[in-house]
């Protein structure tokens, strides 16, 4: 047990949980704060006959893991703020033509530059409408770096599956602060392998036919069967087209096969909801602060509890309504101007009772920040 | 008045209102459905003494205007869903660093080159959310020439007033039909040009001190006051800082410098409100068959209305929440899988009654398709 | 004119309108920040005939205009936070007795000495449950030199009309900041003079047997009618009873003589309500930023008003509960820890839109501060 | 046990409860019905080496207590309205200053002298609001004798635990009845002693500093350190300051260290609460006629239950809101003009479903009084 305790950063976690997962391709350009990623790659990944390349900026990283991805690699890369921007053309190829991949975004201050060094929730909203044209997405984040792990995990075993890309947002207090991460033995977290077609050769692959089960196999490109990948609208060979009902048939499934799942695809944990009366909502490092302050006030007797996002696309709006359903107040925490709370404003009864809670200056909210906003949503006053 | 009346193509309406507005630097690459808008000031601007530059993508491009704005122009690039993805991390230079500039994005079909012929509506999201990072933006529309050429004067006015990039979100439909437009004499329409500092040399200028009014008076970068231009968060002189202060208050200011003008950004039409029992919520390309729909039904004595949206960002909440007030039923009508609905049913007081008419095939949605929804939101059947 | 026009300190306008009205005796101890109250009227009540008594504390203050008042004087202390609680037991007798007075109390920072030469609104609760005993008790306030005058004309009215202590509640801010005041002509303002009962001599003069009207005349003590004055439960003679029925009967006369009344007692100013998203409750110097904060907003375009309550007790809450019928929050901004607050929750018909912004650290209240509520009470963030 | 069971007024039953927690410091002036709380400590103290002093007034009384207290003193006074009312300048200082002590308040009826020998319970919200300045107060009351002695030692215990003056609100139909009460033996009931400083000398004492959970150890001034006492805000040292994040400070403590405890300082008692579909709430002696009500109904098979308060400060809202949560309507007893009645009406979802059955005249309210308000709150007319 002892080899398998670590004592790391976040962003390390997610590289344990990368590579526990398969990965065995990871391209990109260093940008603080997910540098830590790239770097401990660079490491070790070639110990295990992977591929490491540095690239000369986030728009090559990310279409070099798309690339990949279609030769039969997991792959993933790691940015920020800035860098991911970047990276919103390529984001929608991989969304059109279905590849698998995972993008790390390492959250900073913003826009632009910002504050690179200090921690910020506020590309949550990016990740879901970054890129044009309608689409649907996948988001992971987590709070501690075990979470941090069985996300990373999770998440390539979900690009997989829907043969999508998926975000991992994390935040710069995450991604740097250390702690303990147990990593699981081989077999204790399911893995979940790429489905390939077993057509072989021929004419009768379908790259983009869907099984009964929604699923798409692949096919290995430049191996047995050859196919067209294209950012076009195209039908079930590849082929571009504009017919309407092709496009119209295409955009559903890229939107359905991940909204139609958003009750399988949440991720998530409660503490303490049962009696609630103030309910928090958070995710990543504000969860931590959240967390804090619910078990304080439960060691008054106070009825507060948590529920923290893990899965932040597709929002899992059933899930929060239900939550909340007795609640006398909603308070969502998050560094950012209120991103997620949009969100649970749509989904709950009331939305009237929701509150947020939030620090945009690239400072940890605390406890304290938390609390004085349930003091005023209680009218209790500074 | 002969020579100020003309039949074109919307994009074409676009160029003659950045030329009305005092467009002297343009920068692009083309795409389709934008192409024309490049085009046309590839020919216009050198016979003013304008510069227009062919670029080698569309990360030149928009850093090119923004460069050119520094130094006292006014300026615009325009492209289409692509290019616009590529453009989001310039786009959140120019929102950090508060350098006026017009985007225009005229939407096809996507995500990725999509459907590059064919209308959509899917980039209202992406121009809201498509950098990372906590950040305000404008963002116009409109469904006829003549409002192409008002809203484009628009863009530049608000550009220049707040300096913010603004995003001018047409669609292929308006891009290329053609019809009649009637360019206003000089003066007929405000210009506003560009406030520019009266501080000369020395060390009084503080490029980023906003005046008591909110707006913060432009030195030409290259000019008499010597200055720091950076995306970090920096202080009222230029230099980066990560103070969480100043990293607040810029923040709050560049949100709530349009965020704060809601009202008076918010620019629209209304056809029939007063006493309508449903009310259709439309914009672009759409809005024109929406508005054959309610002269149709009023010919017959129904009681329905259009509020026509020449204003997407920052979204007019209470405009919207004030003529829904006596709606039986409300029905945005957009191309796209709803992204106005969302923040229609976020600004009402009743989200239930709200309901969607769409097409995401690359057609354009017609009368017909309207009145179906109309029908089933009132239990009438197919 | 020009004599009547005077650029002076709030407690000076205090004085202007009590010597208007009618003061002849004022007794005090000086004490910060009430006692520019004191001072001035030791130098003008000598120059026209009137008493000022430099008394040894605030119990021999308010004692002696008690007695003054009942030989015929219209009569006023002043004080802050610490002297009022010393008053208390006195001001019971007042009550008990029905001794028309006038207290004025200059707020401070509390509890004890608290914060003297600093403002605060939190003796609101203290000047309606500050002593023993169920009883009704008038308290105005004013935010401003010319209503100052104006209600401590008001004061002086109410108590004779009602033979009760009126409490004006003024703060440190508004005692201490000049501006303009003008001072009405003589006959400008209704001044209501003591009503003396008719009855000459004899034993038909019963000093606690309310007219028809409800208003008990009275006779100078020490002149023509012998009467008993305590401040136990008593009959119409005024001599002590424990009887249940004169109890209950005595109990309720001095509730409902006020209570009854909250309509007519009622003095508020409004702002903009009319069509108000957004109502604003405030009193004092927190009524002049949210006026500030009001008109700021207005002219953005923002549907936000403010009702500025002059009568705090009896509390107006039929006022309230109507003017916030259609508001879809209402914010009560005052420097304690939500005084006014509880009043409203109970007043409107739905509490949860009620929301506190205050100060309770000494400084005035900004209209920044409570804009910071208004975002956050629409779940807008910090 | 003989020598343990004891026949006697609930005052007697007060002074035994104050000897069991530690008394040794009692100083006050006699005021029916208080009074033979201090008669039968004038003759118990100094058979304990304690100190009874006979003080000149009640000003003198709380003063002559606050003093010795900082000394080291267990303490208290005793008193009735006119009295209590004086003390609350005295009050306010131990307040500010977190002086434990204990101040008895036999509630006679009022305002002024009143009603000396018959029964009220008109001080409750003046024990809450008495003193001037925004602070918390802890007050508690009893119905029986054996419920006085222990209120009297959870008296002493809060006030030693929080450094805070705590009242004890009794009244004079519990004051001046007999009945049994048996005294535990020693440590039976926990008895919480001064919690004091272990630093000596030196400059490393800081009187005002909170340690991790709360509280403040004390140091008996004229003894090893010395330090400032003072009713002005102060900083950790004791010394006066008028810095706002002090001030601000300074007043959440007071406030926060009490009501943020509201739930583990609730002391009540419930009767047949579990299906009660009338719940009764009272306290003091309107509880005894409540609790006779309840059981003579209950025997007759009606669904009603009493919750008998015993903190009535800070108020247990969230307590009186979840036992009323299943209730069809919920009648306050007591006898003022509804003081809690305004507590529960605020606390509870439905205000609209709270009654008050009330008695003022100086007569205790019978089982009758009260049955006579739940016919009419249930239409049944009286």
């Amino acid at each position: 047990m002892s080899q398998n305790l670590k004592f790391v950063q976040g962003n390390e976690a997610c590289v344990e949980g990368a590579l526990y997962a398969g990965l065995d391709f990871f391209a990109g350009y260093p940008i603080t704060p997910s540098t830590e990623i790239a770097e401990h790659l660079a490491a070790r990944l070639p110990r295990i006959r992977g591929k490491y390349l540095q690239m000369e900026d986030e728009i090559a990283s990310i279409c070099a893991i798309i690339g990949a991805s279609l030769t039969g690699h997991k792959v993933m890369t790691a940015t920020s703020g800035p860098g991911f921007s970047l990276m919103q053309e390529g984001l929608g190829y991989s969304i059109m033509a279905q590849i698998p991949c995972v993008i790390v975004d390492v959250q900073r201050g913003g826009p632009s530059t910002g504050n690179p060094t200090h921690v910020s929730q506020g590309d949550v909203n990016q990740a879901r409408w970054g890129t044009h044209g309608d689409h649907a997405i996948v988001t992971y984040t987590a709070s501690n770096h075990q979470d941090v792990f069985e996300m990373t995990v999770e998440a390539f075993n979900t690009a997989e599956t829907y043969r999508t890309p998926v975000i991992l947002l994390l935040d710069e207090v995450v991604g740097h602060m250390r702690e303990r991460l147990i990593i699981p033995e081989n077999g204790e977290m399911p893995v979940v392998e790429r489905l390939r077609t077993s057509v072989k050769g021929g004419v009768d692959y379908h790259p983009y036919l869907p099984r009964e089960d929604g699923r798409l196999p692949m096919s290995d490109f430049g191996g047995e069967n050859r196919y067209n990948v294209t950012g076009l609208f195209h039908d079930m060979w590849g082929f571009p087209t504009d017919n309407p009902k092709t496009v119209h048939e295409l955009t559903r499934h890229l939107v359905d096969k991940i909204q139609n799942r958003v009750h399988s695809l949440a991720r998530f944990k409660e503490y303490y909801l049962d009696d609630a009366r103030v309910v928090l909502i958070s995710y990543g490092s504000a969860a931590r602060s959240s967390l804090h302050l619910v078990e304080e006030r439960r060691s008054r007797g106070e009825r507060i509890g948590l529920l923290e996002l893990q899965t932040l696309w597709p929002f899992p709006a059933g899930i929060v309504r239900e939550r909340c359903a007795q609640a006398q107040s909603v308070v969502v925490v998050e560094m950012n101007m209120g991103q997620i709370l949009r969100e649970v404003k749509v989904a709950v009864e009331d939305p009237e009772k929701v509150f947020l809670a939030n620090r945009i200056d690239g400072t940890l909210i605390s406890h304290r920040d938390i609390m004085d906003i349930i003091r005023i949503s209680q009218a209790k006053g500074v």
